[in-house]
């Protein structure tokens, strides 16, 4: 077991790849590569680093993913708070780079959303809130479904992050044209506080809804397994 | 081995994903994503699924599934209508919640299709009754062979959610033309529930056609190996 | 070990389904999902049927794969024939029915190809003789390497059928616009014979250049790792 | 343990489909298959050849990687320098046989650029000399990160080629736009040899920068593990 200091420092290197990885494939090369191109771009953020550091911290790199372990008894609750510190500082140092590469090109502009999250008028496919609310508590719930899952005791030992991976790519899948898809609040607030505005007012959602998603998953599948 | 309801209760969770993931993609996400997008979701549920719950139920997520197996004898014939009840109601409260979702974008309309399985005129690319009948029969039987075969006493363990989850996906990107690919009863069922008149009319099809497949899979299977 | 009947039953399977999923992909859903689709659908009917059926037959389903085996004598010298008449056998099966499923849909015609493989002015891109010939050289030649390579004795046991399905995606992904990709004259066989006239007439390619591939792989890698 | 001889073969045989599938997607089907397809196949080049000569070699196939891994104390000093000119010659050799095949096609031309690797007006995306010289510097960073973790001594055994193939897949899913994306100084060489002008005035770039990226990667990652 490594100290609580390594174990943020690689969450902190973890996110950041997955905000580098996922929402620069989307600034830089989403219109070549198109949502299904985003969505395994985010999808393999987490599976290369779920396989290159998941023996150091576990490999979550997102609060959401914390908080729904630390529910179902996987996670100690004292490290959840140094956890998420940790993996917000990690996004943000992601979207500062990005912000660098990205204005290496004539004509980039902030207004084109960089890659953050937003419902109604700043949703990609204009879905309502009430829409988009539901959409991220049911993909993170179902994510964390996945992850609770594939590293139980029973599952097979090796394949977790090839299913969380892809996982989460399928999540994308579905979802980004509904509020560009978080299920990860570390991920929306990186780019929110670049976007500011519009984007930081609805950052609670995206905050809020995952979490619920998450504590809903780490109370329910616990159960299923118990109940023999 | 978990009890009955519990298994039951995962194959419920299992097919709620496999029907949001992969009709939702096609329903919210479908013009962006294309065939191939939607192809890569439909596998992707399995995928995850069967490393999530595959430890638990065995991960059918499909009645024709649940069949082909009873047939194979690999699964008790007692316990095939409770599974299949599990699946249905599975799918079915995942297109209420798609549809809650995708009602939350203003033009929604099931007018088209809700990702229904249909032939002739309701069929993706105008195929007929008898190419969409035969389709969905050789699809099932093919994905049945797979599945016994990847799950085989002497095939490399681990590896068969990969190929069973790429299966349906490879599946997917031969038949979403001809039926926009049912291969699963439960799947067929939950939209048709909702976009009502021909797709309840042709819903027989996606019912026999791939029961039909998977009892073939379960009785020639079987014999290929017994034949030593 | 199996019977050699039973073996080679296993490898009309299997045939019959790269056959019917690669080139019905093409076929069928070719338009909407690409050459990248197309690719990805070849590999996945190796990826599927190497899990599946692989500890039958060796999971072969390619002539070149037969006889470069052979040559690097992985693979008895006496079952190379019959080897290559099921896995014929299997690939013109496959044709046929995708020859009635492609039929259902009106204004069908052969003239576009069936995904027969081709050179010259039946090259997707135009690509000379010259071009297409060392072309299929040497994607079998490197097919073939992947293939002794990921299940050679050293290799990691278990993932040489991602190596090998995937190997098989790559290919396509390189080669679909200089020949349609053959790299397996059992593929190329089936689709000549339907299409009749100048794929039948440019068919010897798609068999004597995958066998010089496959021969010249099966003659060097066994000295590279003779060779310490 | 293979001989020097033996290994630096292989990592000529390697390098030499890493470019020649790679580059050569881009060349030959780059139009069709777009960036995403692009990027698959980079990434499975390095997939297929890490399971087929894994074994023998390390899989390399990038001086880059080499030079990260001696400084991270995973490869011997003095065994750098031979690895680095079979990883260059293999390259070249690709980038050879890829012209004669491309040139098979009337109309060809080295002005589309062979996908050498540039910067500013040679950026796909016309992205900036700095922009471009920090992207290669952190892909491969993250590179090295990821091959250095994924192949740890408490990493889960096996699944290393999964998560660095795919791995290069997302940095390519990333930074096409940017660079073109080299992270590897063989790839660009053997690309820039043939278009030669600006293609060889910038090769420098995609030598320092990679190499930077790979020396911070080695540095960083070993005391990572260490800080218990």
């Amino acid at each position: 077991m490594y100290s609580l200091k390594v174990r943020c420092l690689a969450e902190t290197f973890g996110t950041f790849w997955l905000v580098l990885g996922g929402c620069g494939s989307a600034v830089l090369a989403g219109f070549e590569i198109g949502y299904a191109g985003v969505a395994l771009a985010f999808g393999l953020t987490v599976l290369t680093m779920a396989y290159a550091i998941g023996h150091i911290s576990g490999c979550h790199l997102n609060p959401a993913v914390t908080i729904g372990l630390s529910v179902g008894k996987r996670f100690p609750r004292k490290e959840v708070i140094p956890y998420i510190i940790a993996q917000v500082i990690g996004g943000i140092i992601a979207a500062a780079i990005l912000y660098f590469i990205a204005s290496g090109k004539a004509g980039f502009s902030l207004f084109d959303g960089f890659a953050a999250n937003g419902v109604a008028e700043h949703s990609p496919g204009k879905y309502s809130f009430a829409a988009g609310f539901v959409c991220e508590i049911i993909m993170t719930f179902a994510f964390l479904m996945i992850i609770m899952g594939s590293t139980h005791d029973k599952a097979l030992a090796g394949f977790a992050p090839i299913a969380i991976g892809f996982g989460l790519t399928l999540i994308h899948l579905i979802s980004i044209p509904v509020t560009n898809t978080s299920v990860n609040p570390a991920r929306a607030t990186s780019q929110a506080i670049f976007v500011q505005g519009w984007a930081l007012e609805q950052l609670w959602i995206f905050w809020i809804a995952p979490m619920i998603g998450a504590v809903l998953a780490g109370t329910i599948f616990p159960l299923l397994c118990k109940n023999k």
